[in-house]
């Protein structure tokens, strides 16, 4: 796919640098409009807006659907206001929505005078609803019917209102106050015989989500259930949208992206990592980093406690990364297979003790594991002997790897379901964030083991 | 959701021992098939295997086609073959041929010659394509048709297969040879007038994927289309099947998740955190964490190599879990952006020049900021001006961090993009084994650079 965007692209500019505003449309008549979204994000800001109007209103409707929030705002400041608000007045409402949200709010303030009357109320009611909810999701152009007309009619008015609809598939049954008494597909329609009564052939037992609900709740039940859309119903049971798959593939997609940044310990990027802005980056590691610096002082602190215990021997200092990282390495792993298992609905926090005492029997045995490679290696060691007995290091070794890497699988495992039980994002107990605890945890341990077996 | 399934388990599982397969029935009834699997995996696999036994032969069906791969293959072992082989003939094709794969040997070849010749040689077919491509993803039922009908013969046709279709909201146009020469959707068909001819009306450049292409990049185009099914063609341009929605959902999900477990160092999990068994976690987990503790065990030979200049100055000790830190986590930051980045495709590895220019610009401000709370720690640390000047330790502090922190935002980013450019998996540069290079290196750093400044 991306082949074709590589080799189109050098003509496209050429033809654009030269005003040849047909050359370019020629160009990219047989393209599918993401395959256009796709050049046209890759072209300076200013080729971009050119491009994009050299294309027929209807394809700037397309196109513009397709492209990345950050390059759809700054064609809004480029292109002149009319053809903007012919494009902004055509998109489905959760799009257009979320377009006004992301606008600068001078801009914002230019554009909403321009819109219809029924759209800027729409777009009103829909930024009302709270960040990430079933109701900012949702789009309010779904197909609806009354329960009590024949298939035959039904098809009838489906034909004048699908134009407008972002999905037809799902067709759904309303009584007379919008409450959702049912639903079916087109392809039940299809199938069923004209003379049938959509009351009889709706299927009664709808699954809805609440305008309210999270929108990892809506991607979980589309997923679960396998929908191509879900309705969304508000607090009086009235349908008032529909949430449809590939917006909740969207939500799948921003999810992994943020949970994968948080669980490496920095804030999750709005727009894409070439399109973030240098000092947002910085702020978002930065903030993170050093706060970890802070931690990682205390580390510093309880090392610098104990120099009577290390300050004498070479090989106890040298050990101490080994510790550390073992712990850290161990607690990550716990902390990633519950963190996933958590936002996939394997696990709630009602399986705690389950969990905890299976990591806790991995840490018991990936400890044992350490320990002995790391027995080997003290005993391999060469010099420690001058000191203190071998075997005595190699025991404080062992039972200080043992005792570490088992705390990591415990609190890797338990702080994100704390964190999840308290209603926070598991995902922010970053691997990190884990490792720094488990170093100052490493160390007071370590040097306690050490003292209490080498008698030092 | 899972409330529903919560509050219901425990009636399921009385009526379960007291063998009341109506009263389970009953319970089960109003439930989507979802739900119904939702419960079955909650029960013990024998429970499970009764409830299962208590549903009507068309239920059967549309639960186990929700049930994870390993109860699937846990009830086919406890379900006679019978009413099983119904179940198997049943579902759809992709779904059948992941069931068979999946089956111990043994059980394998007792259930393929139950199987009707056509569905035996299918599964065949399907499981002789490499696992993870457009073949081993794809459906072979779909909906397709002839250029040269009328809208009103193919909305016939399709009321006469649609039963046994994935999904009729896609209908392919193929010739006589089964070359897909056009596409519509079940939309374009009812909108359209009945006397059209399909071959006026259809869309001529359809977007394909080929059989053998990776199911990521199956995937991407499906999201990138919106599509709610992407057609597979054969080398000969020949159409051979579908890749739903749903199917690309499962796909985001696991990638999403594999990614992770290899971030964190282990292994992908095959089937979920619950399910898989003690020691294949003890296995997957326990080989990164040897081999991780190898890689510390070089840096332990690196801190002890440098003996002679920290043994006589205690905060040399102590910083230095400051310094390994700072140089990971920078280091796990770049690695995250840059993996997401070539996962979502904005990002490739043609990129590698701007990317690297901006993380060391990221390393070196990020660097500076660390470096300065560094320094004013070591400033008020209060007895390091007993040996050397304190404003000399603080500038080898700072030095190293800078250092420290840019080198990880470098090989972070880089080695990344090495590993895609080498068509290794990105992922498995993860954030610990970042963290073991950036320890060695940052003693390293450290330990010259103080050398260095404080001539010792």
């Amino acid at each position: 796919m991306q082949d074709i965007t590589r080799l189109i692209l050098p003509d496209v500019r050429e033809h654009l640098a030269q005003g040849d505003h047909e050359d370019v449309a020629r160009e990219l008549e047989r393209l599918h409009p993401a395959d256009i979204a796709d050049i046209l994000s890759h072209l300076d800001p200013e080729e971009g807006a050119a491009l994009f109007l050299a294309l027929s209103p209807k394809d700037r409707v397309d196109v513009f659907e397709h492209l990345d929030e950050s390059v759809q705002v700054d064609l809004v400041e480029r292109v002149g206001r009319g053809p903007m608000v012919e494009v902004i007045e055509a998109l489905s409402s959760d799009d257009r929505a979320d377009l006004i949200q992301a606008l600068p709010e001078e801009t914002r303030k230019e554009i909403l005078p321009l819109l219809a009357q029924a759209d800027r109320n729409e777009v009103r009611r829909l930024l009302s609803y709270p960040e990430d909810s079933a109701g900012a999701l949702m789009s309010t152009e779904f197909a609806a019917i009354p329960p009590d007309i024949t298939v035959r009619e039904a098809l009838e008015s489906l034909r004048r209102i699908a134009p407008s609809r972002e999905t037809i598939y799902y067709i759904y049954v309303l009584d007379e106050n919008q409450r959702l008494v049912g639903v079916l597909s087109l392809k039940d329609l299809v199938l069923a015989h004209p003379d049938d009564r959509i009351q009889d052939i709706m299927t009664k037992d709808v699954i809805e989500v609440r305008v309210d609900d999270d929108q990892e709740e809506v991607a979980r039940a589309v997923e679960k259930y396998d929908f191509l859309a879900i309705p969304v119903v508000d607090d009086l049971g009235r349908m008032v949208g529909i949430v449809t798959q590939d917006d909740v593939m969207d939500v799948l997609k921003e999810e992994a992206t943020e949970d994968a940044q948080k669980m490496a310990a920095m804030e999750p990027l709005e727009a894409s990592y070439l399109r973030s802005g240098f000092f947002e980056l910085v702020r978002k590691r930065g903030t993170w980093l050093v706060l970890l610096f802070f931690g990682e002082l205390i580390t510093s602190q309880t090392l610098a406690a104990y120099e009577s215990t290390w300050s004498s021997l070479a090989i106890l200092v040298a050990l101490i990364p080994l510790i550390n990282s073992s712990g850290g390495n161990t607690g990550g792993q716990s902390a990633v297979l519950v963190i996933r298992s958590l936002a996939l609905g394997e696990i709630t926090p009602g399986d705690w003790f389950r969990v905890v005492l299976r990591e806790i029997g991995q840490g018991l045995v990936l400890g044992m594991i350490l320990a002995l490679v790391g027995v080997c290696r003290v005993l391999f060691w060469g010099d420690a002997g001058n000191v203190v007995p071998e075997m005595r290091l190699a025991l404080a070794v062992a039972l200080s790897l043992l005792t570490v890497v088992t705390l990591g699988a415990f609190l890797g495992s338990t702080i994100p379901m704390v964190f999840k039980k308290l209603g926070m994002d598991p995902a922010v107990m970053s691997n990190p964030s884990l490792s720094v605890t488990m170093d100052i945890l490493g160390m007071l341990t370590y040097f306690n083991v050490v003292r209490l077996v080498l008698q030092i």
